[in-house]
């Protein structure tokens, strides 16, 4: 049994990382995608393109850029991860977990206790709050493995 | 023409009452659903159910239960306002405006242009962004009169 | 705010009743529907009709007119609430549950705490768990009056 | 032509595994797939995730886990078998068929005759009713190979 | 409860009426659809449309024209009954039954016993067989009043 | 049988009137929408938001406030008529064309013969082609009275 | 560019054959699927279930389990080809169009022009109505190759 | 990362071919797919389909081939390209925009900046606007490698 993983959310932390290395180790049959996640080369992701823009405008054509990367990702998915912060407003990776639940996919949510209740409309249309990329690659193995 | 609108996200000052009396006043039929704004009956909308929970819960009990009225409206509504407002997290609204985008039903922001920034995504998959409750009256104006 | 709301599941108590009295106290907006719940008359739904059948093809027969009402009337509402008693199998109760999480229909159950361990995967995809029928009419009086 | 089956219901016989040895031993091109089927790891799905839960709670948190899994495959599935054993509630079984009539994924059924009566509206949405693992067999081997 | 009921299918006997009038008899609250049923005028109904044709090409043109007024009704309708006479093709009945059957829209068929095998298909994607007006009049009485 | 027909397309004629008039004298009941025709209006719909734009932003603004009211109100009918006259691109017309195609909303075209061959590929989806807004009202009467 | 084409319909002639070979010779990319064309052994899919049957309900229970086979491969497919012969009713590849239709799946007929008329329904629908086979191979291999 | 790119539009330049240079030349996985490009035979693709034809008819018969093509290749696409050249109506590529909207396929237009008026519906929905090739092939570099 095979898993497409898509990990949404936060970008500041190594947190992909540790979940492919955890996945990896176990000899999981996943394959892990994500969104572009070097922040100032998603912020540019339109700049290449007219009209010339700043503010929101430039933010716009980026962020549009963006989504067909993302949204085309999220649908091939079997499963979404979606990471949560300490820090930043994050409202991409809500604006996900939303998608997610309206498409019917399947999602679970990676975050501190400290956010549980600002995060609870989004934990409760989740699958599974994971509070560590450990216990994120141990739903894998038992989703893939039993 | 007329118009169910549905007014989602931050509940600490009037806006959606604003956009209520500008509607009013402009003579337009548009009916506004909205969640439930009070914030002690929101989180408590689950307590009377078991088991008795506290923390995560307790806030899973009564977040599904709000789900029950908020993914209804949301659905039955011709058009959505997703509000952020200045404090707070707000991952509900983002989660709301996610919820639209999947299902292709259109949602206007309405929020601060000194959080055009992280509010980006959700912007670009909104039909407007509105920076007060009368641009949002306005936009209902033109919408069912032209 | 109106509701629907479809009661599905056991059919040797009047906990409908209970519901619909609690409702109607309550000053609630909501139109209750079911199932046919005359047990004899469910079971002889298609005897009018050819071929003349026992065992499996009767019931084959008498199902498949009894699901034109319930798949049409859990379709047509607003939320279901499927009642598990302490007796039978109830397969049709789980079958409606399942239907439900498929279509993205919100759906509570209401049962006794002596079965949360099988039901725990109908419970998993449901909106809430009440133990009583006054429970499930405090969820509609707060869904719908918040 | 080939095609994927998944085996869902009853954990307590080995109908899986005849399942699987009849369709090898006729030389199909199925896949088969199945939830998980060890009870007490089922039970156990989510007890490493927080927060530390008993009763309704625990039961909760592991059936999500288990709907990651169960879910996909499902959906993933070209045909769905479900099995009722002549003990325990199966609710999730049932459930599961609830879910393939809504999704219009077809299934069959596979239980004995005692119990045609109360399956009767999952009987009546199914594609088949097979009484033996050999039966379900020769399905598969008709519709692959005529 | 009231229903919705588009009846397809042969247009040579009166099958129509006499089921319109049982259901009236019996006081349910049905609204009955139905095609065009004047052969000529349904035949004719592209003419006044250009290019003028013959042969193939005025059956195209009148038969989309005609599709307009039956794929609207089918899709607004709660349930349909097909009619199948003793004469000729009525290729079309048989395609109604195919699209409802695709949109998971429930339907019953009304003929006589003599083309059961030929029928096989479309009775076995419908939810019931019925053999006279009066059997479909007695359906509908029992899915509206139980 | 009443219904509701979108018009879309050209703005420059009278061609709406011509068949609002025209329903109306045959006493159809029909009920028409439309987008905003008036062309000054439409393109500085979105003039009253930030930020203040010109050239393509100032379209693409003024072009998501329309089709907040054009997608409601196709998704809303039950016909749409498309039309193309004979200056301008009419990009939009071709465009709502394409939408109604993937969405199985039925709509007729309305053009002159001189444009036949680079509208084949929206004829071809369209369930009827109208040379004149006479035309189009046939089509009406005939769809709703046979 | 690989197509997946079923073929659907009469079982009498070797049309199928035609088909497949004239797709060879050409060096076209496409598998080609169909139902069991085997008369006697469709009429039996179900005769290894319970419980033995005869009549209506043989043919019920065979046709069902034909249709596991026939709607996974029709909704597999990329084109379906519906063939009518000059004898039998054939409602069966009637209903397959109609199905067809209803999903959005292209679907081409195949049957000689004396029998235009009876199926103006069915070929408004279809995407070409073909006289022979080799009109379907030269169809597939404008599709493939330009 | 691979991706399916369907090219629609205007067929007059090599703008198809410079993409797929510039794709190459960047090492990107990506299959490029397009509608028949050659028009004489885009226009005869129903001609020896009968009944022989001319004008609309022939018109007719030649798009609805065409379309087995490009409504399937559209579906399978990742992302389409709709591209507008300075001459002609185009209201195909207009067409196929607005196919794309409504499936919630993501599609990018290709245009000078001299048409962006007429163009607002249809810029207003994609998820990008490129003035040349190279851009195209900018997003789709950003697209699969970040």
């Amino acid at each position: 049994m095979s898993f497409t993983v898509y990990l949404s959310g936060e970008i500041h932390t190594d947190w992909r990382e540790e979940i492919r290395r955890g996945a990896e180790a176990a000899g999981l049959d996943v394959a892990f995608t994500a969104p572009v996640t070097d922040h100032d080369a998603s912020d540019a992701a339109g700049d290449h393109l007219g009209p010339q823009s700043e503010g929101f405008w430039r933010d716009h054509k980026s962020s549009k850029v963006n989504a067909i990367r993302t949204k085309t990702l999220i649908e091939q998915s079997d499963l979404v991860v979606v990471r949560f912060g300490d820090k930043y407003k994050q409202w991409n990776a809500a604006f996900d977990a939303g998608y997610c639940a309206a498409l019917g996919k399947p999602y679970v949510t990676l975050h501190g206790d400290d956010i549980v209740h600002p995060l609870k409309e989004v934990d409760a249309a989740a699958m599974a709050w994971a509070s560590t990329p450990a216990e994120v690659v141990e739903i894998l193995r038992y989703v893939l493995r039993g």
